[in-house]
């Protein structure tokens, strides 16, 4: 048995995986009909539990910028979106706005018969406000955005799959864009965390530093590699469509080399490889024979313009070509 | 020297340290001279990062609901809040609409000129959002309330410090009220994290499980324990204060021994216990002479009562009668 077929057989669906399943396959059996291109949008960090009946657990730290933003790009070009993303992670057009903006942008004004009032965006904010309302209304009120929520590592693979299977029928015409950032590992649940954890309780607290010596029957956490989905999805789940990764480096040097270690390993169309330092205005795209940079000027960074505008145009005009040429052949 | 003091030696401060110290210096001075009482609620929970140039991180789960509504009552109860939360985490009042339900409350109209539109709030939605706003409203312009934040567990430590050396002066007329998750270890920085995600990275990632096995050269994870800030902080740093303290099991037979345990060792005035499944509706009060439980029943967990309302008056109720005795006393 393979690593990935291993995992899906010891580590059970979420809860609500059912639900999301039924929504995904609705919205893409609508889409497939109407013969609309369709992306994947995959966004926000997974977690890994550190224990049963968990309150700790290890992240990965994404806020859901290129995700959130990337999506609304899409829309722009006419994709159907399906928007898989951490739950509480940035989503597209709400993300513009922190809780406290809405607020501040709102006012309250009585209604003469003293006993309602009107809450209206204040007249200088509705400028900023109506485009970006405007688009999410757009985006509901015509069924070309799914919204799907994942936390945990695991509740991330089962619907990455779930997904695929629902794509698979849009042959060519299927993007996936998986800009999540993906735990590299986990904590399998026999190990050693809460015996870790009930051995730190019970060091008195207030002592010096408590220096833990290896071999003085200190408890250690073991951890094990998260299986790469990219293998299966790329080759077996979703072969004939246009698969796009993301890969986030801290060393300059290390990556055209590691994106193209990638490419070769799991056969996919392009890989978007950004440093961590310099993500929001620089990004390397790297294909099979070719790579190239797609950045933003400091004119345009100033300007406010996003640096995910260029790329899904790039992303988008690439894939036109592949479909074209998938046409082609036949 | 003690373990507390060695991590403030061990650990900076944050970048945006300094401008919090202001901002909590000059709100305490004005509530000081206005002789208000006063309450520091921390809320969410702390990260403790894996590695430098962080993107993974450990994470103490805490959607910061009790300290958000918390914040909230206590502004009912005419007290200045410092609402020092996790980044990101709940927020009094903005809490009540997620971003999408905020959109989903927006109309908007095109003004007769065709050139403009308005955005107003639905008017089957105004009777649920305009009491909200309104306290909202009044809270930040009668600057009741100051928002901080942190992020890692050293920003949660520099800041908690920061916020009781201005406290201080309010003597009894201070709460502190530490609902926030505060992680329990930490992972030192010359530790191997790096050193084991290196050794996962470099096994392929398509083989059957890898097993590791214990004496084969896996590195593994040593973590130390955060110090227990309530030490120093209810004994040194506002020792006239009313100290409220959190805790959360999940085992009901050790709620209130644990809680007497914390309060003889740390000899502040309450311990609100609590088990993780049964949070939302009960809670125990603990203090160093007697314990009750606060809950909601049914009915009024159905009506949308939330049971920070009765827990916030029973604290406020404990603090009067607190000040009043240290008068007596005088």
């Amino acid at each position: 048995m393979t690593h990935w077929e291993d995992f899906y057989n010891t580590h059970l669906p979420p809860a609500d995986f059912e639900d999301n399943r039924s929504l995904l396959k609705e919205f893409c059996e609508r889409h497939n009909k109407l013969q609309n291109r369709i992306v994947l949008v995959t966004s926000g960090g997974t977690t890994v539990p550190l224990e049963h009946n968990t309150v700790r657990f290890v992240d990965n730290f994404s806020a859901g910028t290129r995700g959130s933003a990337s999506a609304e790009y899409f829309l722009d070009h006419d994709y159907a979106v399906i928007f898989m993303h951490r739950h509480k992670s940035l989503e597209p057009f709400t993300r513009h706005f922190t809780g406290q903006q809405f607020f501040d942008m709102l006012d309250i004004a009585d209604i003469a018969d003293g006993q309602s009032s009107t809450i209206a965006i204040k007249p200088d904010s509705v400028d900023v406000f109506a485009p970006v309302l405007a688009k999410y209304k757009i985006a509901r009120e015509t069924q070309m955005i799914l919204y799907v929520s994942f936390t945990s590592v695991v509740d991330y693979m089962w619907l990455l799959r779930a997904a695929c299977e629902c794509l698979a029928a849009f042959e060519e015409r299927a993007v996936l864009y998986l800009a999540a950032a993906v735990s590299d590992f986990y904590i399998p649940e026999d190990m050693m965390v809460m015996r870790m954890l009930n051995y730190l309780s019970s060091i008195v607290s207030l002592q010096p530093t408590h220096k833990m010596q290896s071999g003085d029957g200190a408890p250690t956490i073991s951890l094990q590699l998260v299986p790469k989905m990219l293998a299966p999805l790329a080759s077996l789940w979703v072969p004939l469509a246009y698969v796009v990764s993301f890969k986030l480096e801290t060393d300059e040097n290390l990556l055209i080399v590691k994106a193209r270690d990638s490419l070769n390993k799991y056969k996919h169309k392009l890989v978007i490889a950004n440093v961590l330092q310099t993500r929001k205005h620089r990004v390397v795209f790297v294909t099979p024979t070719d790579s190239y940079e797609v950045h933003l000027s400091r004119e345009q960074a100033h300007q406010g313009l996003e640096i995910e505008e260029p790329i899904v145009a790039d992303v988008v005009q690439k894939h036109s070509e592949f479909i074209l040429s998938a046409q082609q052949r036949q």
